[in-house]
């Protein structure tokens, strides 16, 4: 039985590091990511690779927690980029292959909005 | 030990019910409920009932994953609402009492976007 927690913490630290080799040998060959928010799927490990090394900015990223049992791990990563003073938060669901190499990313990158009107009365604001 | 996980599947089972004590029964006393998207906070199982209980439309749910360790789950669910064809997703984060009970929640809403132009060579669509 491989570490899916263990493989989830390699990716976001390779990644952080773009250290893209290590980052790809975390990934089944096969690895199938996908982005719910717009409808995006990259299958394959090269297409997973190209999708983090080319496509983002200058951001920096920390990892906030990381929830994980024999075969599913969960993290939740704050990034910040220079350019941006907002930090983005993203929340990714990893499944594992046998071997403990991720064969499934599912990635969501929530957005600050504005509080719904009417509960007001109920919450706090942090 | 408790089971958080066990928690989680009654926390969402009794809401899509709408049994509001057994739902209440899941959590801590001082049980604290946190949104980050729209920096709001509710503290006490009181409030976060209420807020489950008097603010959410005529929606149904569905869970698509839980993870869990032995003091800490995650769970992404599917909302739909008979008003609002397009189905939400839900991403919450959970921390365990010593019990079992649920002593934090944070909440994630991420909604559907269009994707970014300059990707397209690298994704498909579903």
């Amino acid at each position: 039985m491989g570490d899916i927690a263990a493989a989830v913490e390699t990716y976001w630290a390779t990644a952080q590091a773009r250290d893209w080799r290590a980052f790809g040998a975390t990934l089944a060959d096969d690895v199938c990511y996908e982005f719910p928010q717009t409808r995006e799927r990259v299958v394959g490990r090269e297409g997973v690779v190209r999708l983090n090394a080319e496509q983002l900015g200058e951001w920096s990223l920390e990892v906030e927690r990381v929830v994980a049992d024999a075969t599913q791990a969960v993290s939740w990563v704050r990034f910040s980029d220079e350019e941006d003073e907002e930090e983005t938060q993203g929340i990714s669901f990893f499944t594992s292959t046998p071997d403990g190499r991720i064969q499934t990313i599912t990635d969501f990158r929530p957005a600050a909005y504005e509080p719904p009107v009417g509960r007001e009365q109920l919450t706090e604001r942090f």
